[in-house]
C-alpha cells in the first residue's frame, strides 16, 4: 500500500540530471559554474561530473582564463558519443529529427501525411520510411543511434509499458511491437504532452522555475505541465489533458465525441469553425487543409489594415484560449505559462495580447497576477526535441547513471 | 535561479512524517508493522521511533504477543502531550475544535456566524471567543496548547508568510497580527483546500495513493490536491481553487464576481438557483439560510417519493458536478476522488451515483477508467482536523524534526 518512496538513490539521480542539463543549457561550463547554477556542493559536482566523463557523456578541455593561475576546466557535452533521434508523429505529418548526444539538431527528415488516412499499418511504415531517409540524409548507421523516441498523439496509456491508445486515430492500440520491429531500435514511446514539458524541464523555463505549464497549440491542444521540476504524468499518464476539458458546458462537438471542450475551441479547426460561425462564406473558412488555413490567418491577421472577420477571428480565439488558461492556472497555480506548437509559431504574436488580459482577467484571486504568459523559448521542433530528450535520459538509465521510469520503453 | 531542491535532510524530515502517519492511522503498532506499511528500512523505523519517543510524541508499552518469544513493543502516539486546535472559519459558522496529540478530538464548539457579516473585526472577535469558549469547556489553559490552526476561506497567499486574502469577505487582508494577538498561542494560518488536502494526507485516502484529489462542496466549492504524498500549493497556495475555474463559458454569475464559475452551480447558493431556474415558487427555493436550504433538500430528497422539482435539481447538480470533476481530472489525472463538506454530508448520497456517470462519461481517453469516487473517509468536522494536523507539523518542526515550509506561521 505504500508510496513508491524517492530515495537517496533517486536523490542521487536527480542530481545528475542536474549537472547534465546544467551542461546542456551553458554549452560551455566549468565545475564551478554548474555548482553555483544547480545549487549543488562542489565536491558533489566533482564527483558527477567524473561519473558523466566515463561513460563519455560529457568531454573536458582545459584552458587558461585569465592571465594568472591555473588552467581551468573546461566541460562540453560529448556530442560525439552517439545520435539521437526524436519523431514527432502529427495528425498532419510525420517529423523525424536526428540529434548528437549534445541534442544540436543534425539533420531533419519532413513527410506530410495526408491528415484523413489513420490506420495504424500506415502510421507505422511513415514512421520507418521517415527513420529510414533519416539514416541516409544524416550519412549514419543504427549502430550510430543511441535511443530514438516516438511521440504519439492521444492519450499514451501504461505506466508499466502497457499499451498505447491513440483515440482520435481511430485505433484501439498503437501496434508498438509492430513499430519496435520496424526500426529495430531501442525505442522509448511518450504522450506528446510528457514531451513538450520534458523540452520546457531540459531547455526551456522548466529548469528555473517550481512549476509551469506548457501549452501545445495544434490541431490538438493539450498542456506539458512541471512540478518540482518533475513532468506531472497523472494515474493513467494523462494529465494535462486540458484540451478536453470543459470551455463550455454541452457546447460544440468536439472531435473526442464530448461537447465543449477547449480543443473544439483553440485546436486549428475550432479556429476554422470560430471564422466560419463570424462569416460564413469567408475564402479562408472552407480551406481543406489546416496548416494552409493557420498560415493564411497568419498572413491575413499580418496585414495593416486586418479583414474584419479574420480580426474578430483572432480575438475570439484570444478570448476563449485565456478563459481556458485560467482554468488551468485555477487548478494548478504555476508560476509560468509557456506557449508552443504550430499554431503558436504561426499566430502566437496575435494571440498573445488579448489571451493574457483575459486570462489575468479570469483566473481566482491573484493566481494570475505574477503568472508570466509567453512564447516558449524552446527553438524547433520542441516535440521532436522533448522525446529526443526522453530518448537520451533511457539511454542514460539503461548505463546506470539515472532512475527514471519512463513510461513505455521498448 | 535554482529551484529549491529536495535534501537528504528533507528524506530524513518525510521519513519521520511516514513513520508518524502510520502510528497516527494504525493507534496502535509495533516498529515491524510500520516497516511494513511505510517501505522503510528496520533500522531507519527504528531510529525515527526512538527520535519521536525523545520529544515525547509517541509512546511506548510491551506486551508478550503469543504464546512463546520475546515482548513486542507496542507504540502509540503519545496522547497527553499536550492539545492542539483547529477552527474552521466557514461563511456561515466559526468551529473551535481541540484535540489530544493523536488527533482525537475531545472537546468543540460550535457558533453560528450570520454569513452577511463578514468585516474583519466580528470575524477575528469570533474566533477568539470560541478558542476561549473551548478552553474553558475542555478544561485547559493556554500553556497546554502545543498550536493553533485556522483555516480561512478565500484565497490566502504568500507562501512567505506575508498576508490573507479574502475576496469573498471583501477583506483585503486578513488582520493576522491582531489574530495572532487576540489569540496568543503559536499560530498558523492556512486555505482550507491545503487543510482538507492534509486531513486526507494525514488521516485518509492520501497516504496510500500517488495522486488525489479532495472535494469541498459547502457554500463555496474547491479541490484539496496531493501528489506523491505533497500537498499541491502552487505558487500562490492557490492551487485548487477548482471550484472558480469555468463550467460554462459567460454563464451565471459567480460571487466572485466572474461568469461561469463551478462554484456558481455546485455550491450551496449555486445549487439553490438550479431549483429557482427549474421551478421558481417552490418551497424550498426562497429559504435564506444556505444550511436550511441544503438540509432541506436532503429530507425532501430522501422521501419515498421525492419531488419532481428536487430530483430533478439533484440530477442537475450532479451533472454539473460530474462535468466540473472530469475537468480536474482531465488536468490532474489522479487515481482517487473524495468528496467532503457539509453538502457532501447531507447530498453526497443522492449525487454520487448520477455524478460518477457523468464524469466516467466525459474525462477525456481512460482518465477516468478505473478512478475511484468516493466519499472522504475522514470523518468529523475535516478542516478542523486538517489544520489541527498542520498546528501539529508546525510544532514538530519547530522542535526540529520536520523541515517542512508551511506558508502562514505566526
Amino acid at each position: 500500500m505504500a508510496t513508491p518512496r524517492r530515495t537517496s538513490r533517486d536523490i542521487r539521480s536527480e542530481s545528475r540530471l542536474d549537472v547534465l542539463h546544467a551542461v546542456l543549457v551553458a554549452g560551455e561550463t566549468t565545475r564551478n559554474e554548474i555548482a553555483r547554477t544547480t545549487g549543488l556542493s562542489p565536491s558533489t559536482v566533482a564527483t558527477i561530473v567524473g561519473e558523466l566523463i566515463a561513460e563519455g557523456i560529457v568531454a573536458e578541455t582545459k584552458l587558461t582564463v585569465g592571465r594568472v593561475g591555473r588552467p581551468t576546466a573546461t566541460l562540453t557535452m560529448n556530442a560525439a558519443r552517439g545520435r539521437v533521434v526524436g519523431i514527432d508523429v502529427a495528425e498532419t505529418y510525420v517529423r523525424a529529427v536526428m540529434f548528437d548526444a549534445a541534442l544540436n539538431q543534425i539533420a531533419s527528415v519532413d513527410d506530410p501525411r495526408d491528415e484523413h488516412v489513420l490506420d495504424a499499418g500506415t502510421v507505422v511504415e511513415g514512421i520507418g520510411s521517415a527513420l529510414d531517409n533519416l539514416l541516409r540524409q544524416g550519412g549514419v548507421t543504427r549502430a550510430d543511434i543511441l535511443g530514438v523516441g516516438i511521440a504519439l498523439p492521444g492519450l499514451v496509456q501504461g505506466v508499466s509499458g502497457a499499451s498505447g491508445v491513440v483515440p482520435h486515430w481511430n485505433w484501439d492500440r498503437v501496434e508498438l511491437v509492430h513499430l519496435r520491429d520496424r526500426l529495430g531500435l531501442p525505442l522509448i514511446v511518450d504522450n506528446p504532452l510528457k514531451v513538450i514539458a520534458t523540452a520546457e524541464l531540459w531547455l526551456g523555463r522548466g529548469r528555473y522555475c517550481s512549476s509551469m505549464a506548457t501549452i501545445n497549440l495544434g490541431t490538438g491542444v493539450g498542456a506539458g505541465i512541471v512540478l518540482e521540476s518533475r513532468i506531472l504524468r497523472g494515474a493513467t499518464n494523462s494529465a494535462g489533458e486540458w484540451g478536453h476539458s470543459l470551455l463550455v458546458l454541452d457546447g460544440r462537438r468536439c472531435r473526442c465525441g464530448r461537447h465543449g471542450c477547449v480543443e473544439a475551441y483553440v485546436g486549428a479547426p475550432g479556429i476554422q469553425q470560430t471564422l466560419r460561425e463570424i462569416e460564413p462564406g469567408h475564402p479562408l473558412a472552407d480551406l481543406t487543409m489546416q496548416r494552409d488555413f493557420i498560415r493564411a490567418m497568419a498572413d491575413a491577421a499580418g496585414l495593416p489594415d486586418p479583414d474584419p472577420a479574420v480580426k474578430k477571428t483572432i480575438e475570439r480565439t484570444a478570448y476563449y484560449l485565456g478563459s481556458a488558461l485560467a482554468d488551468l492556472v485555477a487548478v494548478v497555480n504555476p508560476e509560468i505559462v509557456t506557449l508552443t506548437g504550430w499554431t503558436t509559431w504561426a499566430l502566437g504574436e496575435y494571440l498573445l495580447p488579448a489571451t493574457r488580459a483575459r486570462l489575468i482577467d479570469q483566473a481566482p484571486g491573484r493566481a494570475a497576477a505574477d503568472l508570466r504568459l509567453e512564447v516558449s523559448t524552446v527553438r524547433g521542433n520542441i516535440v521532436a526535441t522533448g522525446v529526443a530528450a526522453i530518448a537520451l535520459e533511457r539511454f542514460l538509465t539503461d548505463v546506470g547513471l539515472l532512475t527514471t521510469r519512463i513510461p513505455i520503453t521498448l
